[in-house]
């Protein structure tokens, strides 16, 4: 039996978790949380630091294979670990690419996949020289995660408010529609595609408010959409799950946004609008089997449970009851135990055949329900 | 946060799991082995022996609310648990009932549900007096499980294989199908009820060994089952989810073979075919949500994958790729670690719509997985 360790105990390794126990597989969590959502739904669970090259390196040493659940990890362990023979989903060499906002925008420039015009700043000096690259999104090289370190400039008067460290400053980009696409890659460099998700932010959290499946776009843009999407999964040259998000303007133009190489947010209504699941899928990638099917079973949406403002402390779900009795919605609460404003603490999907029933009942959904504390 | 208790570490309670991770629950599993399939899916293991009533009162006081995954459990100490507050799902006296099948079939009886003619007969002399009954299946009053208990006794040359203990021996019913139907009943008497499922049992094993949902049967019929299935889980007054197996004969009179009171083998195929599975609605229950949706996606096929004649020791699985790249086949390996001949060890659904391709691909992965040892 395989042993598999997925670094970082969160939301993403709770539900791989829940799909693993299909398989037979032996399974390993470390993160720096014993009550993290995960810490109870594997084999073995290792209280360490992800971040750190001995934690990672030791935890690495005891499995077969390796995924993660966030960017965020000790890279130079996984690279050492990955020469020993452990296999990682993905390669510590797409980790690399991608951690680095810099190195992300040059990976897609060098393999010509269409994203946003951007320039490198390596302090607020060289920000300063860019007044006519404005109006512009600066993103912080390293580090930023769900909204934290990106800043929209749009006039030479916000200038101040970017970065004084190295970033990408890249040219505004008029949105028509956001959107997602998963896409799966074996080790025989097989490749499955969901259909992509349509997105819809809340501007003051900028996470993950609203998601429809199967985006409503044109099959000319689809076919464009699924082209970039599988250009830059291919050219990572890696095995794993990849989140392409990609930006299209009202002439339909597509640009990528940024890549995940894990399974992702944008995935969660896969556990149950699509036959094989984002966790399913990573398992068949990591264990060697047959990659599934990405067919939607019915339209859905999908709807963040996040941290209500003005509550901190122990969480207290209100409304879950009206979720519950709504056809086809379907809870998925993290088990964290604390709750603060804007912290991701579960989902909704949402399945029905007709879009706009979709609507109505996700925004009945948002209103229904409430995350406070005790 | 409810704390609620599993007794059983089984492939039932690890299904269970799997499903409880939606919600908030802090979950406990009481078994006699650490490396039992639910082991690792709960927050608190307990190694306990779930027939001693020490072992099951202490470990019903330290939750909330408790379930069974196997009748065989301590019910003694339940009862005692019950009137201190717990709640049980099913309650105490259901299992009682259940236990015995003679009590069982008085049950039946004195609520007016159509089951086998039958007799109590306390030893083999009282069975000896029986000849006029036969052919009649004799089965165990306590004890019998998965197919061990029952004996099949056509004439009167083959009474002396009849139970020397109180048994019940009822008239033989010539089978035209074999269905089940899952039901869940909440605390406030709302049900909910799954489309009864069609069955092929494997006679050497007396295992479940196919299954078909929805089960072929003309609406009138649907309708006597339905009620018929109805009035045994009503008359229990008791909430929790119950699999209701019955036999059709070639008249279409149904009648009531026995009742499970708990998730059961016959409701896998809800974890993919369903909205809302057998496991995912018994949390409903405990937890006080509404009921989910028992509608199928698709049609579904189900095969347990039972260790194969000839191979003891630690399981070794071939052919699971042959099934996995089978369009909507889903593979539960229920980590046993070591298999024997006729071991559940797992089980494939399959869905689709066409019942001939259902069939032809059910066939299909029987042949082509094989339940070894290493």
């Amino acid at each position: 039996m395989l042993k598999i360790g997925i670094l970082g105990g969160g939301q993403l390794g709770r539900m791989l978790l829940q799909a693993a126990a299909n398989y037979p597989v032996e399974t390993f969590v470390m993160e720096n949380d014993p009550e993290c959502p995960a810490a109870h739904l594997c084999h073995h669970f290792t209280n360490g630091d992800i971040k750190n090259y001995e934690d990672v390196y030791r935890f690495g040493k005891g499995v077969d294979a390796l995924t993660i659940e966030i960017e965020n990890v000790n890279v130079e362990a996984l690279e050492k670990l990955e020469n020993e023979g452990i296999k990682i989903y993905p390669r510590p060499s797409v980790l690399k690419t991608i951690k680095s906002k810099i190195l992300q925008k040059e990976y897609y420039r060098s393999n010509d996949i269409p994203t946003a015009a951007f320039v490198i700043t390596n302090n607020i000096n060289e920000l300063r020289l860019q007044q006519d690259f404005l109006p512009a999104v600066h993103k912080l090289g390293e580090g930023g995660y769900d909204g934290r370190g990106v800043r929209i400039i749009k006039t030479k008067d916000e200038i101040e408010k970017g970065f004084d460290k190295p970033s990408v400053l890249e040219k505004f980009i008029p949105v028509h529609k956001e959107i997602a696409q998963m896409v799966a890659i074996n080790d025989k460099g097989e490749t499955a595609l969901y259909p992509p998700v349509e997105m819809i932010f809340d501007p003051r959290l900028n996470l993950l408010d609203f998601q429809f499946c199967p985006a409503e776009i044109e099959t000319r843009i689809l076919w464009k959409v699924e082209a970039i999407a599988l250009s830059v999964v291919r050219n990572f040259k890696s095995p794993g799950i990849f989140a392409v998000e990609m930006l299209i303007d009202k002439n339909g133009d597509v640009f990528v946004n940024e890549t995940a190489p894990r399974v992702h947010n944008s995935g969660h209504h896969t556990i149950e609008a699509h036959y094989s699941s984002q966790f399913d899928m990573l398992w068949r990638v990591m264990l060697n089997y047959p990659l599934g099917n990405t067919e939607h079973i019915l339209p859905s949406a999908m709807v963040n449970l996040v941290g209500d403002d003005g509550f901190s402390g122990e969480v207290k779900y209100e409304g879950l009851d009206e979720v519950l009795k709504t056809e086809n919605a379907f809870v998925h609460i993290y088990g964290k135990k604390e709750t603060k404003p804007g912290r991701k603490m579960g989902h909704v999907t949402i399945m029905s055949r007709d879009k706009q029933d979709l609507l109505h009942k996700a925004n009945k959904i948002r209103r229904s329900i409430a995350v406070k504390s005790v």
